[in-house]
């Protein structure tokens, strides 16, 4: 593929710096970038360096100053790389086709251009929207609706009922509609809920490789516009988390937590049940969350603290042996001072 | 479904408190039972805002004064409501079926009404009980056993000779008899030790969605009767974990581990190697256990601390800072104090 | 299987003390070894205990006096024990089948004795090399590569264009080539990164169940000779692993970490981006790693510290409350010493 300037500043908004000519072929990153890739330069870090770029043109923020390189002043640097990237590297167009070796069961109903792989299994009555992919050994339960344009890769499994959004790719080894975790006990033995909710994944979504969402006891677990999860997240029954939220690696959230829009959650975290994480929250990595987050909040640590609390606990802790020194210290001083009060 | 409270009140072995011929439609959680839906309060909270409810009966703690509500009244509330929700979303009783699309390996045998979906695969020399149901993608490795009323989840692998009791639900995802971590090291590479033992799940368990249990090197990683796991879990090989015991998710149990009867680990919680944790144990949430837990204890934190002193910890940490500053501040004074004793 | 102990001594490269036809049956633990059984005494807790076992032999470390038992003395019993368990136990031996219900793509290329198991699914221009075994529901994506002697599990999933060495065993539900996690924030949403890079995987290297490793958004993310790891590990995008290094289950390293070789990552530690782990350095269980551990260093705990820092440490936490009101109580002996400077 390739594309001239000229085009690809039309495409971001930019006012192009250089030859408006040069054609590009490829994206990719600063350090290795050729004459014919484009590539970016987000930070200051990288700013500095652009002079000696192989690169053929080099996305900046506003306001650098006039070099030899070509340059495309935009706002957002990352967000045009990736547009620019996603030019060169579109998703594959589905082409309609139901694999002999897939399994369909009765009543579902397909739009245009539905690719469903080798050894996928579609339950009865589901519903499913135009250019989706199901991958290979994919299963869908029965009842499951899935929206346009949606790519659920090699081995997913979402369960009865389920329903997914448009614009969403799940990766591989994920599980969608699991039950909850949910029994109660008789001080003996443990009795299972049956979990007659679903999980709700809305649109532009993508959800990691082996994630598990579970259902709701009852009404709906769900998952809100724009989230996006990494590998490994396990969101528990009755979750409600907001639009454009982040989800890192390994995080943990218990039943029935409600995470605002537009939070993060930082890998290894964990958020006990029942908690409301505000709008706008960032929990740190590897956070125990055990109380509500308030909007806005950076909390950081176990127990949680705010960021500049934390991390000022962070730089005393390993000083602990040589301050428990001093107060063994101090107390010998003192009892020298005051020796008919020593014990 | 239609059920006269007369009838739930006998399975409950409860006295009712209201009008026997009162129809029921279903359960529902509290807030949002309607007319026809049984509904439960199980707490002080919500016991006090029952003639609030608009649900058509309300299960109770026993000895909750007379109201206008149909009341039945229980020893257990939330168990009792988990019953009649059972009556009501009963688990689909299966049918004979070997799909067309599964693939079924020699000497097989079946017991009555196994259900194999598509895409499943069932090794050689396989033994399934009664009323089974084997999910689409759900592979059982050869010679492996499966009790009755079993079910196995889309895409669940059981590897090779392990064996699952009766009454077991084992969620998408989850590998049982995936070979252990174990491995020679001669200084500069390391040496896999061939995993020559098992897994055996007994009865009336539950374990959660992309679970991981090792086989054992030799002889028997073992899941106790009852026992509950919910998403993400990690048992290692040789671990044993006793009767009615729960674990959370992203719980990861260290090889050689025996966990007692009626544990309950939190999530995220990590045990080492080689320890005990005795019967009717607690480990808190994201808990550290590096050395045994007695029995009934209630181990918090890591490193791990009983969990009163836990929780005194857990209110000093965030004050080091100003501790800190306490001391440093006492030292000067006193330094002041013996000012010919200065360093 | 019968192995007399001259060819087992012959096979360890020891000098057997005892009887050469003995005859060997199998391998067992200590504990359990019967008198056909060999097994290994590695540490001086066993070494003192070898006149009570009823093994048929013992594999000892160099220098162990004379005893009744047949001993065969190895610098690594370890490795010892585990090459002779491989001998009663060797992988079986693949057999050349295209089960009936596998589906294979166009333009494959297969070696020698490959056994590509039913609904397994092997994309398109995808190489694999001799005697390689692909389970039950494993996936492998179009123009993937695999060496020769590879084992991939049920249910494993290998995305496309990714590179698996020689020698190699995955196990079941294990992802190798999801994409990254990449998004470009513009304050509002996210904004996908397409991920067109791979993940090479090195060879002798044994990656657990549901391990999630992420392909690079440009180049690769590499895993080097002999690495080992655990179950439900994750490996972000450009994580490079050098040689024989080890991670524990549950560990989760961030993007474009750099781990050397013979490094430990103990169970359920956390890495963050772009560090470097030095070579041999090792990483304590639920470290939470923020910065870069230099080679051969032993880090624990969160916030990191060196080994001998962090003992000490652990050992002052569960003081707290006592020094505090150690604190206190001086604070309140100096101000009777000070009575006019009170506040």
């Amino acid at each position: 593929m390739k594309i001239p300037l000229a085009q690809i500043a039309e495409l971001l908004g930019a006012e192009l710096q250089g030859d408006p000519q040069k054609v590009i072929r490829g994206v990719a990153p600063f350090e290795s970038a050729g004459p014919y890739d484009i590539t970016v330069a987000a930070s200051a870090k990288f700013v500095k360096r652009i002079a000696q770029t192989n690169a053929g043109a080099v996305i900046v923020p506003r306001k650098v100053g006039e070099l030899e390189q070509n340059l495309l002043p935009v706002e957002h640097p990352m967000v045009a790389f990736v547009h620019v990237a996603q030019q060169f590297h579109p998703p594959p167009e589905p082409v309609a086709r139901i694999h002999s070796q897939a399994a369909v069961g009765q009543d579902v109903k397909f739009g245009e251009s539905v690719d469903i792989g080798p050894c996928a299994v579609v339950g009865d009555r589901v519903r499913i929207g135009n250019r989706v992919v199901i991958g290979p050994g994919a299963v869908l339960g029965d009842d499951t609706v899935i929206g346009d344009e949606v790519h659920l890769h090699p081995n997913v499994t979402i369960l009865a009922r389920c329903r997914v959004g448009s614009r969403v790719v799940v990766h591989s080894g994920t599980v969608i509609g699991s039950d909850g975790f949910g029994f109660a006990p008789d001080g003996k033995r443990y009795h299972k809920q049956p979990h007659t909710g679903i999980v709700i994944i809305g649109d532009d979504v993508e959800i990691g490789a082996n994630n598990t969402i579970d259902r709701a006891t009852f009404g709906e677990t769900r998952i809100g516009n724009g989230v996006k999860t990494d590998n490994l997240v396990h969101i528990a029954h009755n979750v409600r988390i907001g639009d454009n939220s982040v989800i890192v690696s390994q995080v943990g959230i218990s039943g029935s937590v409600t995470v605002g829009d537009n939070v993060t959650l930082a890998g290894q975290a964990g958020v006990a049940g029942h908690l409301n994480i505000g709008d706008n929250a960032i929990v740190g990595p590897r956070a125990g969350i055990a109380k509500d987050v308030p909007p806005g909040q950076v909390m950081m640590g176990a127990p949680e603290m705010p960021h500049k609390l934390w991390l000022r606990v962070q730089r005393i802790i390993p000083l602990l042996p040589e301050l428990k020194k001093r107060l063994d210290d101090l107390e010998k001083r003192l009892a020298q001072l005051t020796p008919d009060k020593g014990e």
